[in-house]
């Protein structure tokens, strides 16, 4: 049994066959209308996330599964001091596979080891959230038809920034990738990034503070969120947040065929008259994350392709 | 692509074809289990509201259809500060419809300017609430046989609430329809019922504040409860709550084939003892609800009627 | 129309009926996987049970069946100040049957006379929790093989501990039932169960308050969690809590055929390394509440046994 609690637990060739499947799954719809029929997926979320959540849910729903499981953990049995270990093993009885969501990092590993069901991590604090990675590689794939050879700009909140430290540990895995990591001093991807996985696979990198200069270089700009519940103070919170705005003159300085990524919600980092632009790919990329979860749970659940 | 943010969106001819598609499906409810297959609906609601929220997604189940979405804020994205746009947005990547409930009046309106697929407003503030609407107009077609040739009595809260506005609205439509509205002086229909809705159509209307003297000559009573969240004091709340009482006794004073309608949640405004009075109709109302909705959900996603 | 409210609502005979069949759908899962398709449950949480309403949750899937409903009075229209009565005859119109979880003694039972729908008590208050009997009688019937003959020791917070009350008032209804009852001095069982249930019916029983002394005797082990809510104060429940927990040198003086069960959610009174005995039976127990549920589901809406 399969699970899936880090972008890195499936190789190069097993991601390439998930992305495959996710890339047929959009080609032909209605085919996979019923290939998860009386399947159940429990989506356990300890914490808030709508997005993700609902995701996983009309995944499911498409391929003809049904869900059931909590949003919060206010309306779970948490509260009542049951273990992870033991919460899982009672949802084992309940459902075919699992997301979870959990504030604690590595709250998912600790469900899988007792688990009877696949777990997928749907977010584990700060630590990771392999379906959002899954979704970004099938963008950058679907866009620009490859995963290799391209200029990867990120920008913003690359210190905190989960959804940047598991992009760019899932890029580094294919040829002839570059990074421009585009963010103010403060919030600049943490050490362990740079020298364990950028140096550490000679990986060619930049750091700049300036997205206007690193724009026309760019064949990804992945934008993230300045996250208010990561910062230790509002002050700097507000100081730093309104730094790195992309808008229409940026986007004049960027290639024909770049485009934009952001894992959102969006608060204001992405001006909303970027939002007609064609290579705006931010709310396509949420239709993927439907598509490359769909692929995810037959794959764990090893559900017969369809012919 | 047609979404339902007002009642008077749909003219007295589509209305009327609403009307005769939810009566059928009254009829002949298997016939309908499966026209939804596949499709999704998204209930985002947020501000609870148990009541309209499981209509819905009974509705929708009926028609074999299935559900996804929130229940309260607390568990959505919007602490994160996202938009009503974004939102909707992403939504149209995860259902083929959606039901939505907002405490701020216009926000279904701005969604459905943003959005995919077809937006239906499940109440927004204390502006409209056209299921609720469509529901009354159904209630009184099926129970009376037609919906013109009536005096329609409106009792309670004539001030703040929202239903009563709109069923006004609503059935200035049809012919000779005469209003009683019956309430406390400090309870009156807004200004803007009387000059632009009632006068500039030329209906005939009065107001009294007595219950008792306007019930012989009523065809339909529509109670509305005394919302304590309307209110700008606890003061006048207590004062007023209890005024307008239906009875037993009142009861006896209407017509044989009178009926009373309620929204509901009731409070007290209607004695339990008239409940098991064939004229009390607030019960069946909410069963006339969810065929109605039915018939939306059909008509917006334009499903074949069956055969 | 049947209700479940109490689990003596159903005779011996009709308790053996429904174990039969659950323990048929236990052996032929997929032969059931369409008996409810079309209808609708409902689960009315006014508290929070997560384990509880999604092992109805999935009872019902697994039969075909949807589920809508809510997980807390919070999202529910409680808070406007509707009855349960009013609130059953809504939820009549949107479900086939309804699972209801509440904090007062006695709610499922005042739903259950204005429904037009079968009411499944899912716990009230510290009154009745009848389905979990039923998981218990299944679990014990299909460990054991029978639920006569047998020694049951009872252990913890039997005082204020509803299922340990609930199962007494069951099993003294089978031939040749003795009890063990392991508690400190506080927390005995009720006057009530030892005079009406218990002498009134001469079942033979001890209480004890030493586990150790009782394990070689017992045919089943009931462990309790200790609830810190049932508690009047927070020394008394520090000081009690902890007393009898079950570990690996207390399962070395019992039979090799007695096995463990518990209610869940378990604190810490049974110590994980007892997990992996084969006599450790609460996880299994778990499974037999879906299917227990599955055959009450089937039996109230008097759906016809598939061959």
């Amino acid at each position: 049994m399969r699970h899936m609690l880090n972008p890195l637990d499936f190789s190069v060739e097993e991601i390439d066959q998930l992305l495959t499947l996710a890339s047929d799954i959009e080609q032909n719809f209605p085919k996979y209308a019923h290939v998860c029929n009386g399947k159940k997926l429990a989506t356990l979320f300890y914490e808030p996330s709508t997005r993700t959540r609902l995701s996983f849910e009309s995944a499911m729903l498409n391929l003809g599964g049904s869900v059931l499981g909590f949003s919060s953990a206010d309306s779970s049995s948490a509260s009542k001091g049951e273990s992870v270990s033991d919460t899982i093993r009672v949802i084992s009885c309940y459902a075919d596979i699992v997301a979870m969501r959990h504030p604690k990092e590595g709250a998912p590993l600790v469900a899988s080891m007792k688990s009877r069901i696949p777990v997928i991590n749907a977010g584990d604090g700060g630590h990771q959230h392999p379906t959002q990675t899954l979704t970004d590689l099938m963008t950058i794939r679907s866009l620009k038809g490859h995963l290799e050879n391209l200029t990867i700009g990120l920008c913003g909140d690359l210190k905190f920034g989960r959804t940047v430290h598991s992009l760019i540990e899932a890029m580094v895995r294919y040829p002839n990738i570059r990074f421009v990591l585009i963010s103010p001093d403060e919030l600049r991807v943490p050490e362990y990034i740079r020298d364990d996985v950028l140096r550490a696979n000679n990986i060619p990198f930049k750091e700049v503070d300036n997205l206007d200069e690193a724009m026309p270089e760019l064949d990804i700009l992945y934008m993230t969120r300045v996250q208010k519940e990561r910062f230790f103070n509002e002050e700097d919170y507000i100081r730093l947040k309104d730094c790195y705005i992309l808008n229409k003159d940026k986007m004049k300085l960027a290639k024909p065929d770049m485009y934009v990524l952001h894992p959102l919600p969006r608060v204001n980092e992405i001006s909303t008259e970027v939002d007609d632009d064609p290579r705006a790919a931010y709310f396509k990329q949420v239709q993927y994350g439907v598509y490359v979860r769909m692929a995810l749970i037959m794959t764990l659940l090893e559900v017969e392709k369809p012919c």
